[in-house]
């Protein structure tokens, strides 16, 4: 059995906490309460995981809320269901991050695009929608869009954060610039012609990270750029595949915003 | 047709111009002069690209020679041989980096492994090696190694560097520590109570990127970072996969002796 003052520790270094979403509505706590939890996650707690009665547990309800609970009763339903009820033993609740991060990336091919996204949730951002420009071959359908928000919510439970990295729906290039033009946003624009990232100031709510598609981005789009407040950034001297460069103007902007925090 | 004087801005803008890596032990020159390819780089060009008489490629040796030629004939061999006659217009030649940035990760499982070796080649690391620590799960054979040495030649063609990403045997964590202790070295560990990248001076020629595996350092090997002149880093908020962790630390420094050659 774990004690609840290990956590601490635990967290901290990483070491694997088994983590349980609790369906939509429910609400963790108050602290001392007990709380059902049955379906696919009790299902992988018990038989993938084979968590036992006195584990520890986190669950995150996707909107914030972070509770440490112990694994009070484990009960068998039928012939595949399973039942786990958790003490809970301490709440904690995040706000939303000061400043959003947003990623417009054109939609690689195939699986590239859900391992995008578990990196992206992993790194912190906040919302993704795939970016339809003049040479974006993928324009991902309602179905593909649907595994996004799984993949996002599978990589919350794996990487530990109180959101979920939100998945848009696909837009166009200029639409997101049209309402994205307010000097609370900075906008940024991964091209290999571009510099470092700007500073990001008090004022800025939100920044948007544009990513084209491997083609590149039109002379049109570049004249967008040109006659906006975007700014154009570098993220390595090669060529880069589209999710490679999502990460690494990702990680620039995560970095320099949690540096700035600690100012 | 594509004219040579298309090819400056081609490249910039990241539109593919295909590229063929030559046989090791092939001089690529002198201008003027013609090189025949055959093999796989010649099927993938003719059958694959359906490259032309008269397109522009760029050739690659993988030691630093760049060269752009024009397909001058292509005849076919046999049932499935193919040969490509190129006409060398110009080479260039560039030197390694002047601060190689070296990754020493914990090895992911399955392809993990392979698409972490891809995003490094893109993003400018100069060797990566499979790192073995304490907790680590995943010792890669002779077989893994080859394929991570393919990948790092794949990617060499796809992103355009001069240099391959170089793929080193396993390597256990206090040999990497025990090579690395000299005043011209930085080394930095990948943890999440780490802080930022220090600053790079200009004496450091390598800088060692030390990422764990998902168990995170055990209580010896953080003694060991502790007793010595490494640096603990921080990537992102989160509990990161092997292979964002070494992605995220590898951008930081990346982009930082980017900055710093620009001033």
């Amino acid at each position: 059995m774990v004690e609840i003052s290990d956590l601490g520790i635990r967290y901290a270094r990483a070491v694997a906490v088994h983590r349980i979403i609790v369906p939509l509505g429910v609400e963790l706590g108050p602290e001392g309460s007990l709380l059902r939890v049955e379906g696919d996650e009790a299902h992988h707690a018990v038989r993938v995981k084979r968590l036992e009665v006195g584990d520890a547990v986190e669950l995150l309800d996707g909107r914030g809320g972070r509770a440490r609970a112990l694994i009070k009763s484990i009960a068998k339903h039928g012939k595949h269901g399973w039942s786990v009820e958790l003490a809970i033993a301490k709440i904690a609740r995040e706000d939303r991050a000061r400043v959003m991060v947003e990623v417009y990336a054109a939609a690689a091919k195939g699986e590239r695009l859900e391992e995008m996204v578990d990196a992206l949730s992993q790194l912190g951002a906040d919302l993704f929608h795939p970016l339809l420009t003049e040479r974006s071959i993928v324009d991902p359908r309602e179905g593909k869009l649907e595994r996004l928000r799984r993949t996002a919510l599978e990589s919350m439970k794996q990487c530990g954060r109180a959101w979920p990295l939100e998945i848009g729906e696909p837009v166009k290039l200029a639409e997101v610039m049209s309402r994205a033009s307010s000097p609370r946003v900075l906008l940024c624009a991964a091209d290999a012609t571009g510099g470092e990232i700007p500073k990001i100031g008090d004022s800025i709510e939100r920044v948007l990270l544009l990513v084209g598609p491997e083609g590149g981005w039109s002379p049109a789009e570049l004249n967008l750029f040109g006659s906006s407040s975007a700014a154009l950034v570098r993220c390595a001297g090669n060529t880069l595949r589209v999710e490679t460069a999502a990460v690494a103007v990702t990680t620039l902007v995560v970095d320099r915003l949690a540096a700035g925090r600690r100012r």
